[in-house]
């Protein structure tokens, strides 16, 4: 190993050269151009590391063998928790730009043309990387209309892939959690699977066992408990009078054959409901901390949008973008509707009290806690 | 003058002993109502702060004698920007308010109703200050209709008088700036004034004179120069092509009578539109600052909308909000439309590059500036 | 139970009430005094809800039977956090008091005297919970002369009990890590009970059992595999030159009695050293995030210390504080000084390098994850 | 004008190509390291942005021109303020860092050996060109022991040229303020230029005139009112019976020659002392921003110093930093002196009350507002 030294380590000598201001080129004094390269490389900066956390939590999740009794999984937790920390910041940088006032932006605006922050692509990557689907973007096709075809293949190869979303439905699918009743139905609950006119019991049993999460300390544990129409009964208990139709809702998130534009399927969402109900045993926490943690981000990635919207109509007003696009507009809709985790954030509406909470059989909550030294 | 001591003069023992969880009450166990109290608590105390800073800048912009030299223009810009800087911190809280889990909130959320920060009147009325007219609120008389009458009479009399937002206007409006034409047009604009048919030259001019702003340095020294019809020209030529439909807009915001439902008289948003294009000259500078600070303001209010949003969204998901709103739905909303200095945002639309624009006449430039002692 | 409503709920009658300036009682014009006031109470409402969070977390700790198994460890870790997180918002606050000049202080800062934020008994009664004590307050006595007797004797009796640091020494203690050697003592280390001339290999075995933690997984799980003699040597190899005398503070953090100014035993530091070494197996996840949490409430303190200290020196420059203090220099002193949880953080010192690390027994690694279901 | 390319115009090859992990070289996994190169780059391009603001505004305040009046004063305030904006992103990115554990940091500290974030030479230059003296630095020579000698005469160059803080100096030196009494003396005030035994009155009122400001508004707007005797009384009036030797301080900042250590003349102070006191005037509004705006950048540069020093504490005890500094005292020591505008910083000892500010004469008071125009 020879000897490092810092300059060299960093790369500087590239870093601090790669600020090439068109104003300069131009022989037209434009100070603030330089903070607008700047704070745009920094940025891309940071959408690299983004990637670097979430390509590296894609590849645990993607191990078919990750469980909740993995190492692995604080591994995921840490880093999910990183990419929030470093979207604050992504946030808070806005303030610096926003130092820039509409004026000092025109001196070097028209040169740009017809670059925009549209063209980032590391950004658009991020989301298909994490879980925004095609055909839930703003305008579709829209926002790969200005990109190279380069960087157009790295995020429809994302989009082809499984997302980190895809993923986080798989591992939870694998988790063990409350079965279903073994009579293939939660009472009440519409024909569990709606899809097949020929149900007969037989075929239902066996698609409820091919539907159902492994039974937490296996089925003998749970006896003859039937958790989902004990829950699902507590739930509709809950319920104002006027929001009585949550409970087909509900039905439909839990126990249906989910539309095909959700990622999440209800063996996903009945694992996932569970872990936030019952995150206080100890080997549901760290799923738990999981669940949050993705919250965490979408909620950060959606102030960010939001922040960046304001901020470009404060600059431009109602001016066309660099880019062409009608600016404000655009972001505005792409921020209303990019949330990437929002099937996970709507099983909040299916909670009850605590207090309420059917109590688990001593069998089942064994297996919740760790292995006892004695 | 008697000895003052920290815990009395800040009545602690009233600040202290305010907090009364209705789970106490009932005997029920939730650790985190102590939290909802608090974070509340410190909203309101923030909240009359904002007013205090509120009341005290309407005061001042409300003296007629207020001009561009007077002294206290400059406390009107700090004490905005401290509103801001308080904004921001309690964007920052609502950090605090997410460490409390869904279900942790279910502990006691029931034990409210029909209460609902939907009842702080304190940002409402702060709102109506400020100049959020009763015609632009989302659901009109609905945001009032959880509220004390005592505090709906509060209400209605801001609204009834000036806002802050009206006397920015009237402000402007005394403002000495580039005079209009005295011909009574700008070259290439429709009748100045639009809703008399009668109009002849000599009523016209009538008409333009007491629309217009008192001509900075007196009308001599503008000369023969006619700024509105010469910055017109340059706005026109800086637009692209799709945007051609803009001069319109230019037409209608600067030079024509203007709907009902706008606060800023064209008279007003010309002095505004001067102060932005001309803020290098140190006189400018002070009012530059207070329109820059009032969309600081508007930014921090809309980030603070955004975020309580996706808070409530990511706490009761799809729930009725506990005063029965329909929670995330109205908060949208209201989010999406309560932009209260939209007006002077909407300036930014028709700036043009620095070196584009018109060279002031000398004797206008002095004017400017400081005396010089010489 | 009846309807409650926002404004009785949060007792806003009592709250937004209790602000009396002192410049008005004087008919003295001071605007800045209501900021002032209401920082102030915003500051002792957040302290009241960190003594809230704190007191649940000592509640917690104090039981006996806690251990790394029990549920209540995340409630520990969740509430820590959410005081490292409300710290962070009191430090954001400090902005907006420094939107007061020193100039603007000058208006009422006389009439407060001899109030000081010196006064807050609430701050200094949450160091002492916390851990800090009073041996190492800086200017010993001091810091309570200026308190009412009411207060200081809850701030005596919070030292005089278990503080929470103390709390989280004897849960090390308790926790099952790796045995010291079964003859007694760490291969190079000298004597490991140095208070006692008389040992013989008896007495020091006695001494040692006493001393150690339970062995995790039992002692059989471990074998022949002295832990502690490997780690050490280890340890010792990835001393640079110049760190080698690290080597005697390594005994003495981990062998030795400690001096009685320290709070963590070495069989604490032992336990609280695995901890951060392995944390990557389940069941050390939890402690290590509790130890995490710690350094991170510490290192907030330290940061609001220290903008505190700036913020008075830049309203006060060398003049004396309202409560007579010398102001920057106490406030300097106890930045420097009191940093709680630095037993902590000092164990940083002796990590090395993941991939050098002593590899556990696979019997021990077993009690170190969850129950399979199988 | 050819078409601009986002990707191209940021250079983005560049700037994400260079990124090559020591680990990797190593074959060794250590996924945080491009955490660590990546923010060092971050810290690297924003350094690089601060340079730029700096150089501007060390650009404007050179030229001898520039006084109260000039429209670039608001250049300078408004670029120093977005130094302070930017800083504080850089604060808020050590939360980035501090996700990276010690354990974590472990797994390619020692790869980088010797190279560390001493050899930042951007940092060193900054402090230099702000206007940190080497003799003020800690450790002398030190902090450029490990820097190449290309950016050791970066560093020594701006060291020898005018700093900001001199410039500054220089400009307040030029500011007309309230003039010393033409008797040449302060009542009460020792000699006034005490380096020379010899005075008699008429060279002591040459240097008097020599060392004085212009008088604001010509000394005739004066008439017999000598402020600062009226001052300086009213001033020692204010102190508390321990402050008393105030005084003493007050004459040696604002009437005597200045030990070289300082920057700052008697005469520059008296400026700035001035501008503190009657920034309510419109003239002096600027140059008031402008002062506070560097206490801010000082206040925020300190805080930065300070939780760098505690976030390297935590990540390697009290190990030996990679660079072989000993790290956490070195930085310690660094922060605790590091104060570039000190000088400014200190004159808040000597403000009064507002209500007992000598009032000015009316023909001075005219001169501190605009030209009113009739």
């Amino acid at each position: 190993m020879t000897d490092v030294h810092y300059h060299d380590y960093l790369q500087l000598d590239k870093i601090l050269n790669a600020q090439q201001p068109e104003s300069a080129k131009n022989n037209i004094s434009a100070h603030d151009e330089m903070l607008f390269i700047i704070i745009h490389q920094a940025y891309e900066l940071w959408f690299k590391q983004l990637h670097h956390e979430a390509d590296s939590v894609v590849g645990i999740m993607r191990k078919p063998s990750l469980n909740d009794n993995s190492p692995e999984l604080q591994t995921v937790v840490h880093r999910l928790n990183r990419m929030a920390v470093i979207l604050r910041v992504l946030i808070h940088q806005i303030d610096i730009l926003e130092t820039m006032t509409p004026m000092d932006f025109l001196d070097f605006r028209d040169m740009l043309r017809p670059a925009s922050g549209f063209q980032s692509w590391q950004f658009k990557l991020l989301e298909a990387k994490l879980g925004l689907k095609f055909e839930y973007r703003h305008g579709k096709e829209y926002y790969t209309s200005q990109l190279r075809q380069e960087h157009i293949d790295l995020i429809k190869k994302a989009e082809s892939e499984n997302s980190f979303l895809q993923l986080v439905n798989d591992w939870l699918e694998r988790m063990p959690t409350a079965p279903l009743p073994p009579k293939g139905g939660v009472a009440g609950t519409q024909p569990l699977l709606n899809q097949d006119a020929n149900n007969n019991t037989a075929t239902l049993q066996s698609k409820v066992s091919a539907m159902d999460n492994s039974p937490l300390g296996g089925r003998g544990a749970w006896g003859n408990f039937d958790f989902w129409t004990t829950y699902k009964a507590a739930y509709s208990n809950s319920l104002a009078e006027v929001e009585k139709n949550n409970i087909e809702a509900f039905d439909e998130v839990f126990f249906q054959q989910r539309e095909t534009h959700y990622t999440f399927s209800s063996k996903a969402n009945r694992a996932a409901l569970f872990i936030m109900l019952y995150r206080g045993y100890p080997l549901l926490q760290l799923p738990f901390q999981l669940l949050n943690n993705l919250l965490e981000i979408d909620e950060q990635l959606s102030t960010w949008r939001h922040r960046h919207m304001n901020m470009v109509h404060r600059m431009i007003g109602t001016r066309i973008g660099t880019g062409g696009s009608s600016g404000k507009d655009y972001l505005k809709a792409a921020a209303d509707k990019h949330y990437i985790f929002k099937e996970i954030a709507q099983l909040t509406s299916f909670l009850i009290e605590r207090r309420k909470l059917p109590q688990l059989p001593k069998a089942v909550e064994r297996t919740l806690g760790f292995v006892t030294a004695d």
